[in-house]
């Protein structure tokens, strides 16, 4: 017999983990806010769903992987919430990149309906996501969390775990994005710093990609950055603004003064001033710092 | 026969690409402001100088690793400087981390004595100068860098090729350090922000030094000021400061706006200011960051 | 017979607008937090009320004078809040520094029910309240404006419109915040640049707040500030550091970029973090910038 | 008979300057870059010329308005040099805007010929020169002081005296040079958060300069930045820059973070990276911030 998740949430993230869980011999009951999203998907293995409470109902994991806060609040509690139908003991996976406040405030309202919820964001692009390359971090309840593994383990390379207070991996989530805004800006300067002395973009990030950054944040970002290779849009600068204000006011809520948030948010709320919004991040960083020094 | 060199300033750094010398066979006639420094060094292979003029005669090649361009300026073109005893055709290597326009400057100088000037600073702390892994980025004259390479392949892992404008190696360097500078600021911000949360520092860092962020920097930082060690003391906040202060100097010069670079600035000038110039600059960013936010 | 007006919030403000009141005739029908806090009104002139709603009771006009959005929102919508009691057609003044989207939410629910709403927001620290020295600022209905006009003129030296948009006048109050606050991080900059550079500090605040800068700001807070004098506490680090929040959330949603801003909320969350939320927002920005410069 | 003073720089602020000293009865031995610009000068009054050396012979003061440290180094040191026939005991009144340091140097040169320098920048804009309304700061030695006072109250309102020590009074004006730029650079911010809200930008900056911030400098800045009124250029943008960056540079020498002389020098190098450094430094803020918000 079929295993069941609900699966809510089918964009450029959500979609390929989806179609994991599908080879993995899961049948999703999904939803989506353009349920056509889900013609991507096997038909055989899902079925498409009117609301998140109907992707809920019957399943023992319900997974959401939706864009902001008040969405997935909204999905959650809302009129045709996942609380109104998920079962007694159920886990809900919630991988969304939100605050922590969100997470334990949910988190509450599972426990008192019987239900369980897991904080379970992750870190990687749509690519990463398609190749089962995800660092998942979680955080809650101990034995939840042994519950939901055989499921995380069919969406990414690696689970580490944050703990047993629920916000703790969105406090990591959050944390990360912002070390990656902060090495887009950091690159973004130093190769216009490169450019205008004479040098060659590319050949700079080369070096640096190859030597004393050869991680992946520094290569394939440092090679958009150098080419200002801004499209196709993988990650729109307004959910990066998004993540900025994450960042922002997590800063605010545990009294962490935070320069280079301020660097990294102003960058972006400039970009999304400026009519970027729905252009990529890396535009965002790149043409911005490009712009401001006249090139 | 034995090949001469000379070598001036024996400090952490100089030292232990002095003895990689030597073991390679090559003769040093060395000067350092406190002479006894080459005491460390095997005798049968050193001839010790009372001034940098005197380690720079009769040479192929000298070698300058001092600690600012005002110091290296005053071993070139001072009373006692390499450029009164340079042979015609000689190389000065000069490997210091300074600005591209003293670079322009002293090459300029070589060029009218008939001698030459190769820009060839390094990336590396003591340990990898120690361990031969440096890297290595030169410009200048093509021709130079072919005579020069043997020696440079003496002392690091790879020689990276800016070009022949002479100040181009040296933009490198500083746009690298600025990095390194500004990936300290972000941990230290990142890593307070998840301890406030009520995560543990050091599995935050060791979380991102083995997924995104899985470049030597961010393991071998990542770990000191996740653990908050600031000791001992590897490379001076003072010394930083003043890298810091090239890079804002570059920024300025080259008309490129860098926030970045006024954050990592401020950070070191308030370390300074703050009396903690002799201390590590880890701890510059470390402890700077942690005071701001209570802890 | 006397005219009546509900009056809510007896903080430092609120109780001297209050007394301003009675001696223009009018009784006031009061609530606070702690009540006690009317006894240094003169009994004969007030009715101490137990709920904002009973304040509201049967007067042609309210007025609130409170801490922050929250407060106000709950004095006005909470279960024993104005608008349970609050007549037809009467007017409820708001005076405190709020964000233009409470006022606006406030506004329309007033209108709702019946009754109206007038931002009122004022300038001027407690002694200005007691001279009947405040700046008023306005925006809202202009009938509702010219109806409360003999009460503001009970309050303040002038009444400033804003128009009739009921968020405009709470822009102003915020962006003239932001310019005081600006205005202490620049004045305690340039003091301990003058210090360390062997000046005297009220020497200089002298000079510039009798020649250039001759405003009250500037010779008010100048001697404070050039004198490090943070007591007694007039207006509370914590207090301030609401109103950078307010200042920064609006830049935020009307997508305005402002470094200054970043500046002087950083500046206070520092002061908040390090535990002088309690002290004079005057010391968070001028110690903190003597601390950072050692001093 | 009449009294002679050499006279060297007439750019916007010199010539005014020069014609006061004039209408005063000096006769002015003047020497500008281009000597032309004495034509608006009474003919009969002045001398015209050749180099400040010329300028500088057998006068009893010699007055330098020059645009920066360098020009006046020339222009005292140089081979054609007021040194070179300053007579003994004469008197250098330097009243450009320069570093501490650059006063320390000369005041040295200067005691060392056995003539005198005193420090004396000024505040104000070429009107306020042409009507005597200029303030001067000054600082050296007591008894030069007082001899030179004749001379200053002819070009100013007041005479504020900064102490013995030579460079104070330069600090001064480097201080309140920042602090009239952090103003620019507040009310651009502040302004434009009023537009982006609805608001008129005119009636907000007129409510505050006739409220808490009635000093000329935000009433006559205020208006032009509320206008985006950024023509005539009365001073330019790059000598804005040049400004922040004494400030930013007497910052590093006395070790005193300014993150707010970060955000003017960052507006104004952008200013000039994107070509505006010939425009009205009020431009490089109020378009700067506008731009930035997308307006």
């Amino acid at each position: 017999m079929e295993k069941k998740i609900g699966f809510i949430g089918l964009g450029n993230m959500g979609i390929n983990m989806a179609k994991n869980l599908i080879s993995e011999g899961y049948h999703l009951q999904v939803y989506n806010r353009s349920i056509n999203k889900a013609d991507e998907l096997n038909a055989a293995h899902i079925t498409k769903c009117h609301t998140p409470a109907e992707a809920a109902a019957g399943v023992p994991f319900v997974i959401t992987m939706l864009s902001e806060d008040e969405v997935l609040r909204e999905s959650t509690v809302g009129a045709d919430g996942i609380l109104k139908n998920l079962q007694p003991n159920a886990v809900h996976i919630s991988m969304s990149t939100i605050s922590p406040d969100t997470a334990k405030e949910l988190a509450k309202l599972h426990t008192e309906a019987g239900s369980h919820y897991l904080a379970a964001p992750v870190f990687g692009r749509p690519e990463a996501a398609a190749a089962r390359k995800l660092f998942i971090c979680v955080s809650g309840d101990a034995e939840v969390k042994n519950l939901a593994r055989p499921v995380l383990d069919c969406l990414g390379q690696g689970v580490f775990d944050f703990g047993t207070e629920v916000g703790g991996a969105n406090v990591v989530k959050i944390a990360g994005n912002f070390m990656i805004m902060a090495s887009l800006e950091m690159m973004a300067e130093a190769f216009t710093l490169a450019e205008k002395n004479g040098l060659d973009r590319a050949q700079v990030a080369n070096f640096f990609g190859s030597t004393l950054f050869n991680a992946p944040i520094y290569q394939n970002y440092g090679k958009l950055i150098a080419n200002k290779q801004y499209e196709p849009v993988g990650f729109k600068a307004k959910l990066g603004y998004k993540d900025a204000r994450l960042a922002f006011k997590l800063s605010q809520a545990s009294e962490t003064p935070m320069p280079t948030v301020n660097t990294v948010h102003s960058r972006l709320l400039t970009a999304v001033a400026k009519g970027w919004g729905d252009r990529d991040w890396v535009e965002g960083f790149g043409r911005g710092v490009s712009e401001d020094a006249g090139v």
